[in-house]
């Protein structure tokens, strides 16, 4: 079986999702089609490189992740298909997948060049379909690419370790369907800057003073207060690794959620102390 | 063949549906995914059940379908699977079910007891995941939970006869796309309270007199007024027998919706007055 | 492999959708369903006609596509199935083809007539589902209705070429998910009654000196001017060949789109005028 996900920012009403998913039947009527997200804020690469980071472990070796956000070729932006912890990922090079390789380095990337095969009004889609089907059929990549080591960085994505050691400065990169407020600070550097030390969470005026591991855990370590929890705010690693800012049982729409209650936005700094 | 349904409150933005997909297809690779709804309201046990309810019977015998509504596992919420009427359901035991229940008896019931076969960190998702592909694969439902034979009841999703037989008082417990209004009074509940009685139909200060078959039977019996339908009233049961409120033709954004003409609002009352 | 493709104003929450792919299955088994849209406006066969007309040829010749918009069967509308182009189309004939008919002469065309072969509380979709499962199954179309050769006509959809051939009248037809005011006025139009000349763009007060190839193409015509593109307004011929006035790099919420910044709105006029 050969899988290709697919994460764009096209949105669901109109005919492009559909029209991409027949050309990739039409190229390879084998493959299985999964959506990540059509719904990712137009051009917005930190999106992007969110979703694409928290969903690609759920899919088996070898699956084709096609990005369709920014995906315009320029001189700047060339096209690119990165093989990462056996993953493919095709996208422009605009900085999406720097969130992956700042974790580990990549297998082996290709500049794609296929559009002089390709008939003349091919779009930047085209071009990706061709890509990802050849992947997903088990092709290599030299055949449509040459071999480059180096894509674009997006710092503004990276959390900073201060230079004593003492305290982490992260920001909000996303916000979830729940109004969870996530953030680029990850389990494994706390843990590595922690280095046994206590630590808390700080943003705008407010302080947590632990991290649970997830929802449950934070009830049994809360319970023999025996208040009630909906709408209490807490921190927690999701299921990426990274750390979030979350109100249990939060509704944007009814009783409020991380982003409303504790008015975290996109991008606010979000940063961890450790006591000395 | 086999075939695992989904509904949840996850919303199409982020990578959640996604990442279960890939769970699911990454622990059977055969299965054939289908979407019922991922736009629930959030933690809406309510709607899940009337979502699920109208949606399972479409789908051939067999089917697992997957309920992510409300699904964290608590003390009082265990997780269960469920075999009725030749399907399977999948859930938190939070009374998403009883709606079913009500109509025919469970062939079994269990408490999933496979949490500890999973790793630590495994989610609530996960979980669903191993069961659902276990049973989709037509495995048998002790091998991954204990028997049990009550589910939780969510009362507030019944409507109820009058002691007196004359009245049956229900209310809104859904409005969809159109606008339209749908009820917890059954075609059923209807037929077997009125041993032939007229009735009709009312909420707040307005009545209908006749309950339609569908769209096109209120057209014919109404045409002989030649009046316009668009705008028109109407009381019929939907494809899952319910009774439903509706504007002909209604757009909620343009012409108006039987919630927003007639002031109907989720919860509201609606009864059903019977001449005696 | 057969494929059904669906575009419906059911929207993605109801069940609806899920409820018509369940009954797909259930038929034909072995079919790939792939969604087109389910966020068409309410009874808005013009969005309709646009989306099934961009998106039908990028799947393989033999695809099925079942349009669930205004599908309700009246004595003026009935249910139809088309062959055109090598693609069959399932819908009531409500003119929502003639976009297609108006370009190339269908190679056949049913009224369908197995509603009687049904259940009595067979929907519309149970109909068009019975269909599409044929016809994907590679049945006759004799065998589901009787043949007819003329359909509805919309006539709004068409773009006018003046009388003097000084200038093509038509309008905005679609407003993308990117803000873009798609128009019913083709290239092939455009080139056939130019012969040569050269033309502007108008609407409302403005004027587009020319039409680009695609988003690349305007670059490099404007890029000795050395300019941020972003924000620009400019007109282009889409993938389906049509007319579209759209700003560079677009986002309706935050730098505004060609709809907010142009002030053109669905339905408005766009105009060709050709010089002597």
């Amino acid at each position: 079986m050969s899988i290709i996900t697919l994460t764009t920012d096209f949105g669901l009403k109109d005919h492009f999702v559909g029209s991409l998913k027949g050309k990739i039947i039409t190229e390879h009527p084998d493959v299985q089609i999964i959506d990540i997200s059509h719904n990712i804020d137009l051009f917005n690469i930190s999106e992007a490189s969110y979703i694409i980071n928290a969903a690609y472990s759920s899919f088996p070796k070898g699956t084709v992740h096609l990005i369709g956000v920014d995906s315009e070729r320029t001189f700047e932006n060339k096209h690119i298909a990165m093989q990462w912890n056996d993953h493919y990922f095709i996208c422009a090079d605009n900085g999406i997948l720097s969130i992956l390789t700042q974790k580990i380095v990549p297998q082996k990337i290709v500049e794609i060049n296929i559009h002089d095969r390709l008939p003349d009004n091919a779009t930047d889609m085209d071009v990706f379909v061709k890509v990802a089907c050849h992947l997903a059929r088990g092709g290599v990549m030299n055949v449509i690419g040459r071999e480059t080591d180096s894509i674009k960085e997006m710092s503004e994505l990276q959390a900073t370790v201060a230079s004593n050691y003492n305290s982490i400065n992260g920001s909000v990169v996303y916000i979830d369907h729940f109004g969870n407020c996530v953030t680029n600070i990850s389990r494994k550097m706390i843990q590595e800057t922690a280095r046994g030390r206590e630590f808390e969470v700080r943003f705008g005026t407010k302080t947590i003073k632990s991290i649970h591991q997830n929802y449950s855990d934070f009830k049994i370590s809360e319970k023999f207060g025996l208040k009630d929890f909906e709408g209490e705010k807490l921190a927690l690693f999701n299921e990426a690794d990274f750390l979030e800012i979350a109100i249990y049982k939060s509704n944007p729409s009814t009783v409020g959620s991380a982003t409303s209650l504790l008015g975290l936005k996109f991008r606010d700094r979000v940063s961890i102390i450790f006591k000395s």
